[in-house]
């Protein structure tokens, strides 16, 4: 089967958007085993849109379009795809249903374009859209497939891989399966080399994907089960653990820190954290884990030294004698969240994330994490970021990753 | 002057990485006033590249490729080319040298498919390449301008930055400007009818796009001058102002929460938080920007009654008189915070984020914002989501916003 993803919208023709979707689309299809022969992107015109349209209908058997599926006149997916097909558009009842109810439990009034969105072609498939108010549609029509998606990728996103997916995977012939390994603290050539040839084309195969501060091995395997899918990727998941698993930290997890709330909560256990350089992102992570509340109560951002003492309850002396930025500071932190929050682990973060207040003993890039727990403390060390000014969110970002794998780590000890 | 971009590489069909050339090109054309019309991705196969370059020359003035100029036999961009516009390629000592220096330099052995990168066609135009093999090229002819690009980003960027931007605007007669007005509190349909016929095309032009939680505006202007550019742009500006004005937190700004602290900062003022239901997305956005020192000092995430009432110092009666997702407990927890942080201004958020913990009585999405400046403390009450399993960060996150977008009108009035 051949294919093609558009992409319809002026804000991608002007830079002002990345076509992510593509690439998403394009992994996806490829899983699948469909081809993908080109990706287009158009603006919100007319003219361009319908010969775009028509020529992807010509050469390709499924066609995908992201976008030009909102309330405005601008945008034309479905009206394009209609007039092409020879196919009307009717309201449907369900989707309005759930635009009205959309605007009702947000207590704003909906404008009269919403309803636009609630025109469907006749015989399509409906995808609801669980995170906003386009729904998604596909309609088959004389041999050819097309497939409408909205263009914000919280939208597009789970309803790919909650309705679309499924939705396509009955055409195929065979089936297909995959899985993720996640990977903390190796990077990509490393861990390439460390797989050796396990991941060169076979089935399974095994690709990996450089993800922001870590590592995804996607094993897929094609068979005519799901039961042999399974098998098949259950053994080369065995195999990569055996050469690499000292770095995963889990296999179709969503997230360190979804692994890390589970952890906690499985082992009955709570956390604490004290923050200074991360601001927040760390106690962020964790609490947009549902059920979080089961395992953390108490974070706290001391972004002063003034607060760290009279609030967290840091030493003042400590601070004098070997910096802000040390590690009897961090290890003081973990330990003062976890009294404070009479926790079972107790996380302290402390470092120079920059643009200023680095200096040639200690520069931006330089972290301290303290982790309490039990009657233990002890701080790594870490220095992140490449030294350029605009460090500061990957060294916030990549400091709280570490600190994430350090509450695993210590986890499986206690 | 129209144009469009190509991208050539499998690697992008199959979703191994991502175009994001496309965008950078699409940024820097646009800044110079090049319409873009279409990004196209082909695989390395001669019939799908000769056929997508061909409509490209029928149909735009500039046409740029990335990729495919790499030394072995499936990189087809420049034969292609030069087979379409009937132009021979032949051999440019100048670049040959450089190969040979390129490799002498990082110690490796060329190989003799190296020199297929010496190839250039006749009357091009070279662009060096001072971070790999393979030379940029441009060719005109018959009106039709070709610009040839290595696919490596960091091949490709140095050389566009240093050699192509100069190469094209030597054919432009008129400039650019644009501008982006940024707003929160409204949606996309409501904003475009407040805005009414303004939004039509015209110079400037007046382009909506929905972003996460908020709505902006670009205003762009053509003109002969950067001078006559500026004063269209600020004359619409003017205007949106006067139609939507409330919902304006800045023009060009980066983000809310770089309006913040700039505002506190500005004023001398300083920020505390007590986050329930955000768990440090406020005090992380807040943090993210560079120098929040300067104005944020303390952020508590009180994550459970006990830690509301020891930590911060929330009255317990208050919670069992009222609930802790209440007016009254938001009131007390951005009062505390003020406290605790000795501040200016304090934040207190609390509410469900869900997928559990909601009731008839407080759903799933019921969140209160308090705020305490000087002497006085109010709190706003707010239904977030649609009420589905997984509206857990898009409530956080939008509750996030609100408290920033309070902080901000808070601040104005201090």
């Amino acid at each position: 089967m051949n294919s093609e993803i558009i992409a319809v919208g002026t804000e991608i023709l002007l830079g002002d958007i990345c076509n992510t979707h593509a690439q998403f689309l394009s992994q996806e299809l490829a899983a699948m085993g469909i081809n993908v022969l080109y990706h287009t992107a158009v603006g919100d015109n007319p003219q361009r849109l319908r010969q775009t349209v028509r020529r992807a209908l010509d050469r390709s058997d499924l066609v995908v379009l992201t976008g030009g599926l909102g309330p405005t006149t601008d945008d034309l997916t479905k009206e394009t795809v209609c007039e092409l097909m020879g196919l009307e558009l009717h309201p449907d009842r369900e989707t309005q249903q759930r635009i009205e109810d959309y605007f009702a439990h947000i207590g704003k009034k909906m404008t009269g374009n919403n309803l636009k969105q609630a025109m469907v072609p006749e015989n399509a498939q409906i995808f609801q859209n669980d995170n906003g108010t386009a729904p998604g549609l596909a309609v088959r029509h004389a041999g050819k497939c097309v497939v409408m998606l909205p263009g914000p990728p919280r939208e597009l996103m789970p309803m790919y891989t909650r309705s679309v997916r499924p939705f396509l995977q009955q055409f195929m012939e065979s089936t297909i399966v995959s899985h993720n390994v996640r990977f903390f603290g190796i990077g990509e050539s490393k861990l390439d080399e460390l797989l050796g040839d396990i991941t060169e084309n076979g089935n399974p195969t095994v690709a990996l994907y450089a993800k922001r501060g870590e590592v995804l091995a996607r094993v897929t395997a094609k068979a005519q089960s799901i039961y042999e899918c399974e098998r098949l990727t259950g053994g080369m998941i065995a195999r990569i653990e055996k050469l690499a698993g000292e770095y995963v930290y889990g296999i179709d997890a969503d997230s360190l820190e979804q692994v890390v709330v589970r952890g906690l909560i499985q082992k009955g256990k709570s956390l604490a954290l004290a923050e200074s350089c991360t601001g927040g992102l760390i106690a962020q992570k964790i609490t947009s884990v549902p059920g979080a509340s089961g395992c953390f109560a108490y974070g706290i951002v001391s972004y002063s030294n003034a607060v760290k003492a009279e609030q967290l309850g840091v030493n003042p002396q400590l601070i004098a004698n070997h910096g802000v930025v040390s590690a009897q500071v961090a290890q003081a932190m973990a330990a003062c969240a976890l009294r404070n929050g009479k926790a079972d682990i107790g996380v302290g973060v402390t470092g120079i994330a920059g643009p200023d207040g680095g200096s040639a003993e200690k520069p931006v890039g330089l972290v301290y994490i303290g982790i309490a727990a039990g009657n233990t403390t002890r701080a790594v060390k870490l220095m992140l970021g490449r030294g350029l000014p605009d460090d500061r969110g990957e060294i916030r970002y990549r400091a709280a990753l570490h600190a994430l794998d350090l509450i695993r780590r210590a986890l499986a000890d206690l």
